[in-house]
């Protein structure tokens, strides 16, 4: 398995989606027998897609629109929602500002306080209208605010930091070398809602996050479109490897202790092709952002763009014009207005499980797979020519 | 062979015909001894090329065409041939509207219904014109028109699903756990006209086809350039290797049977090399559409689109504007106007075979391959950038 | 080495010059010490490069300087300059055609006999302006035309065709089933001069022609910037790996007989990078096109086009308009005024083999090679936005 | 290991910073806690960065300057600083002049003799300054300089060429067949200041440059962007390979002496990924170019050019409008305001080595690598489409 870089140097070579391709085998499904339930902290849920926790993609309507269409969304507690009473003006203003003093507005934006009320207040508004409250922070904000939130009533609690680890050094390690700001294990315990960890990107990682009584693992470091881990820090995994390694610790994990904790495909997908392929890897559901920001619906007014670039010493991420192309419904359970496979997300997870002899999200995990990259090569290049018009 | 994704996920490689070539051996033939005879279903036909069953690339005019020119073209049941009287209006309408406004039009004007009378009206015309009629249909539209098409005086029925299998489960599944709504055994046997089946792309799965009696097998999910599958639905196969799997099922079944039914590459070919190198892996025949679909003959007016654009739900493939080159003669005849492999597929085809010594179809499906990636270069886009003209 | 592309069908990994480069070693050399000579039927050269034999390359002019400066050009017997007595206003209506009446014109002006007066013109012309006379011609025009070739002064033949095999089977084959309307090996026999023979990309090829009597082989089929055969006919082979076996066979057969017949690749070279790789796979010299089209001495005039442009039924290859860039003079010798490895190609293969420490062409077929791919990754294309002035 | 490209030439596979990336493991790290510093030729620095000696990077004020933030410069001895009292006109007309003359004026400017009383002055001036003085120079210039370079102050020489070895054959070798013009050995023995020798890419010639008494060693031929040695000489190898296996010499030759000799990445690294990336790969600090010519302060006013350019026989390297991004301070140590990775260069490594766990430089060359191409996939030009707004 191992290929020699250099000298001493060896590595693994891990896949990403665009590099692979599910096949179709000696059965077929109707689609409408496809069954995608899922269930994450005892919450059942009809489609195994969340939205991500991002200021672009969900507020407190979506995350109520989200819950009554079968999925979920997840409200960022470090976002603008929490900052600002009101958050319009200031999603108005990012969206009108111009590329160069986008990640100044940021910093500036995000350097106002995180308000407790608003936590509150927000949690409580999502309940009242009818939707499932869930919220997430980084390690930091998951101590400051986790109790707070689970008094409002959110009923799931996701911390989730570029990187998470259940060994953490800082510098106010105690003086026996052990850990940590903050005790992953005891923060599970102590918080009377399921709590889910993330993101990381190994079988180990997922097994100490699944010890440390993980309720799902967000999978995915450094693959997603609003994200630039990769070019700023070197880091990442490509998808398809992260998934289908962190899987095997879920399984290993469930037949050691008999509890299935689900694992959460989260960054870089777009199309319904995408979310089929994770599932195939071995995802249970997946998280996605840019589909959702280009809903109506959408907090980010056709923008997308990521928790990490309102960071005052080191932005990552860029936005992205992403534009709007219809309602969340239709993005979500169609019918389909665009054929690149952005709408109706749950039809396509359906008509591939038909298509694939996949009666549930189990048998999913289980189709076979094609390494066949979609590399762009000239017999491409031309195609796409042809389709531009461009074609002699 | 197998390829370990991630833990517990192992694939293999497939190869598409961009990543492909085809080498000379130590003989030449003379292009003119390059024999290209094959037959399907009791029919011969001097040129192993079928023109897909869409509306931009076959009318009762093409179909006649095609078949006086020593090739065969297939009328498509479901399309705007059998729906309207007078498709001209409609053709004008889907070459006329704008990008945004194709998707909603092609929903609007497939939702009229398919009419028997139609059906046998265009196959009729063909006849009469002295062509062969061969026309397509999916499971459900095979159930319903196949004994009216097969009266009418059709000569072939293709059923050609995305994904066609022998096993299919559905709503109207008896108790006993058995399928199935088209049972394609039954199809083939109580059909007076010899049945074509696909589309497939795994060993077993043409296994199963030829065994239900298929008089032909079609194989290609997902690499077709009016195609979006594996966008939308994570699903395809690279040609190369599905051509080549479908090809050794097919002679398997003929050392065990002694029946030779041909197997058709259908999908993702653009230029008379990629004709060549499907052959070269195993396929007897091929089908394509947006060659065609640049004749001047073609329903398509110079535009292109797929068969699963119209979807209500689930709308894929996009329309391509793919010009209007020469007349159907020369694409599939000669002489060529243009260089870049599109016009005169014949004539690439025995010149390709010349070139490597293959006496006839038989002898090309055993010249040797490299795997020899066309990909994109920083020397390939020095090269195309002083080909526009662009070089310092 | 067999890659499975599918069932029953395997493959050879084959490696152009984009995905190699040359590493540097434990000794340098003064680039003034490197000694690039090399011989050919006899004939001695210092530098290792020839020019190809196309129209919008080499004419008289170009030859007679080609050879003063050390190289070598290849007169074409089947372009212009033989069926024009006067080809100047011809290759000014190529040069100011448009794109799409060029294929037309191009079949019009080549149909145009050769006169076998004007070979012997052209021979004399550069004979008597001290030039080395080398000519080039497909295997029917060797018939027709090698012996008065020969008779007018001729010191080189070179038989070209896009494949050239000992084994043509034609349908004036005998009856006994042997060949062959030339039979190459008579025909070296009966040639008063030196034949080399191509093109091929395999050892048994290389050896076939090497018995036939061959004073050098050229290598390459389906690479080059002015060709499309992979397009149109599948077929070709990677340079890098092609060279590589045919220079195999020529030491096998050197320590079979004793006799050295060099290899020369051909088709796809741009810069000096390109041709220090060639001859770092095995080759002892190179021809190339592209590169002298660019000289403000070339018949072109700044356009480049290949031989199989004016087939009257197969057209391939386009016509380029690669600009003029310098004298010939300065793309073969130097001093450089372009910084991209297209000026000054013996002083780059020169510091190369300095930087790489190889003394003769021999030792720089020796050096070490590393699969190197420059694939247009997201950082290459990065810094190609950066050099465009297009960076943030 | 080893590929055959063809009979008789095996190659191995070198990568490059593009194809990998860095995995997260089980423990994180408070950023704060990750340790950078580095020592070279006796000389501490908190930043393992070192700013290339290039005419667009380093004068007087930019040696100063990096010096004053905990990295380092280099002034190139044989650029424009010692060859022009004044500097400043002859920039200026280095940015102003356009493509085409651009070359031309660089063999013009360069052929201004080099004055040693300059060497001094500079040299003076930034010991004045309170910076650190580090000087490069080719085999030649070390030759000539070196030793006044020493006696004016520089604390560190650099002998730089595209490739050092310690085996060169010149014209004027010795009748023993000996060598060398420049004994680096004897050179590093006689200059009374640590000496640092390259660029090299492999293993063996490391090992000799550190037997020759190099205090430290330089990584990197062919890979970077404003150099096009791998175009014009074939020459390269992918840092990744070329890092990895010369840091393997350093920690044998380590086992073998007891002396650790630092190994410095050279050419092609433009973001902080870069940078972690090549000390994963097992370098101990980097030399960056292009990153620190987009410094308000730098002298490349907006512009970055290699060395090779000015070279009046065979010019290699393309002049690059990198724009001018913000202040040295911020590209070293932020806070960053754009969020490609170009900014706060330090901030990136040290929120890297966290998010990797490494608490130092011999840490973070031990963390694990995975392959994982960042190619130009389809769906990466979607990304890339929506991203700047095109997607539809």
């Amino acid at each position: 398995m191992d290929i020699q870089i250099g000298r001493g140097k060896t590595a693994r070579r891990a896949y990403g989606f665009d590099e692979i391709a599910l096949v179709p085998g000696a059965r077929t499904l109707d689609p409408k027998l496809a069954d995608t339930r899922w269930s994450i902290g005892g919450i059942d849920r009809e489609i195994p897609i969340i939205a991500s926790a991002m200021d672009s993609v969900v507020d407190v309507g979506m995350a109520v629109q989200l819950s009554k269409l079968g999925a979920l969304g997840v409200l960022n507690l470090e976002g603008v929602q929490t900052r600002y009473a009101d958050p319009h003006p200031v999603l108005d203003r990012i969206a009108s500002v111009g590329a160069t003093e986008f990640v100044p507005l940021m910093q500036e934006l995000y350097s106002q306080p995180i308000k407790p009320e608003l936590i509150e207040k927000r949690i409580g508004e999502i309940k009242q209208q009818g939707g499932i409250a869930a919220v997430s922070g980084t390690p930091v904000a998951a101590m400051k605010y986790g109790q707070i939130a689970a008094k409002a009533g959110a009923e799931l609690f996701l911390i989730q930091a570029t990187v998470v680890s259940t060994a953490h050094l800082s510098p106010d390690t105690d003086p026996s070398g052990a850990s940590v700001p903050l005790d992953l294990a005891k923060f599970c315990e102590e918080m009377p809602i399921p709590v889910v960890l993330g993101n990381c990107v190994t079988y180990d990682v997922t097994m100490n996050l699944l010890k440390a009584g993980a309720a799902g693992i967000m999978v995915g470091i450094g693959p997603g479109a609003a994200c630039t881990s990769r070019g700023v820090l070197g880091v990442g995994v490509p998808q398809a490897t992260a998934v289908a390694d962190c899987a095997a610790a879920r399984d290993d994990f469930y037949h050691q202790t008999g509890t299935y904790i689900p694992v959460i495909a989260d960054g870089g997908l777009i199309t319904g092709g995408d979310i089929c392929k994770c599932i195939a890897c071995g995802a249970d559901a997946v998280m996605i952002g840019s589909p959702f920001a280009r809903a109506q619906e959408a907090p980010g007014r056709g923008f997308h763009w990521g928790m990490a670039t309102p960071s005052p010493i080191l932005p990552r991420g860029t936005r992205i014009r992403v534009g709007t192309t219809g309602t969340l419904k239709q993005i979500l359970r169609g019918p389909a207005q665009l054929d690149d496979g952005t709408h109706n997300l749950l039809g396509a997870l359906q008509t591939s499980m038909g298509t694939l002899g996949a009666k549930d999200i189990k048998e999913m995990q289980q189709v076979e797979v094609v390494i066949a990259p979609s590399l762009l090569t000239e017999g491409k290049v031309y195609q796409k020519a042809q389709q531009l018009g461009m074609g002699k």
